[in-house]
């Protein structure tokens, strides 16, 4: 949480009733025992196994690996992704002592390896440190299933004038043919 | 020109001697003198055919087609593109009375069926007018030769969580295998 996401909290708080205070002091602690990690995708769940792997009507047979829950929050809303998840829990940082071994890898190759899995979309941003970690994973992965990887170009409402120059690069090397 | 820059202009006027401003209100008309459209692709040049399109190193097998002069500009600073260029002076845009006569697509369709060139490149602005535009221009330029469009997606160094819905949606649906 940064500064200002504080200060707006403090403030609320000052502002409130003691009793209500109370009641949100409680909703916190209860969301910190409550809330833990589910243990197929190790997306946020209240539940042993989270509501999207125990979708029955989402497609099994894909499975989209993100940075962290704020991913798949981000992919859930734009409605079009039908597959099940995997939350790696950050990327590869070796200048922050974050290796392979610190991230949920280890059970992505299990589940890819022994759930017949048809498709691993890597939708990992495209910092350094992501690249390194699709690259990586990429590898890993490639022996059991096809793996794809997100686009990057242009993103919507852009303007190619304002677009800067590695966007633009790539957009133009990720051209593809008109329908 | 918005009015900040004309702002800027007008005092970076007042400051000046009178003879720099005489200097400077000639270059501008040698300027407009000067500078017309390159009668091959319709990029600015202050010849009759444009460098780009005189540049015997440029492959002249592949046309990248662009709303205006700017987004050549900006696709020069990326030195990832050797071909050449199709300016269409806009988009169809029927709101403001802009139909395809009023655009270089004739010109377009007669380079690309006389020329043997073997890839066109849209590289038109992702808005509601600049779709429209790429897919009017693609139908026509499909029975002559192969037709890409720019990738859109994720901007570089953006991050999942920040990128709007849309662009999320077109970042997965242009998903292509990893290398």
């Amino acid at each position: 949480m940064g500064p200002k996401s504080a200060q707006r909290l403090a403030l609320h708080i000052l502002k409130r009733s003691e009793s209500e205070v109370q009641t949100l002091a409680q909703s916190i602690l209860d969301a910190k025992k409550q809330v833990g990690l589910c243990k197929e995708c190790f997306h946020l769940s209240a539940t042993p196994v989270c509501e999207i792997c125990r979708n029955p009507n989402r497609n099994k047979n894909i499975l989209c690996v993100v940075q962290d829950s704020r991913d798949v929050i981000a992919l859930e809303k734009t409605r079009e992704y039908g597959g099940k998840y995997h939350v790696l829990g950050g990327v590869i940082s070796p200048m922050d002592g974050i290796g392979p071994e610190q991230l949920n890898i280890q059970s992505l190759v299990k589940r890819v390896s022994q759930e017949g899995i048809k498709e691993v979309i890597l939708a990992i941003s495209p910092s350094v440190e992501g690249e390194t970690t699709t690259l990586y994973v990429g590898q890993l992965l490639k022996p059991f299933t096809k793996v794809t990887r997100i686009a990057f170009g242009l993103p919507m409402g852009g303007d190619l004038e304002y677009a800067d120059e590695v966007t633009l690069a790539r957009a133009l090397e990720g051209r593809r043919e008109l329908d």
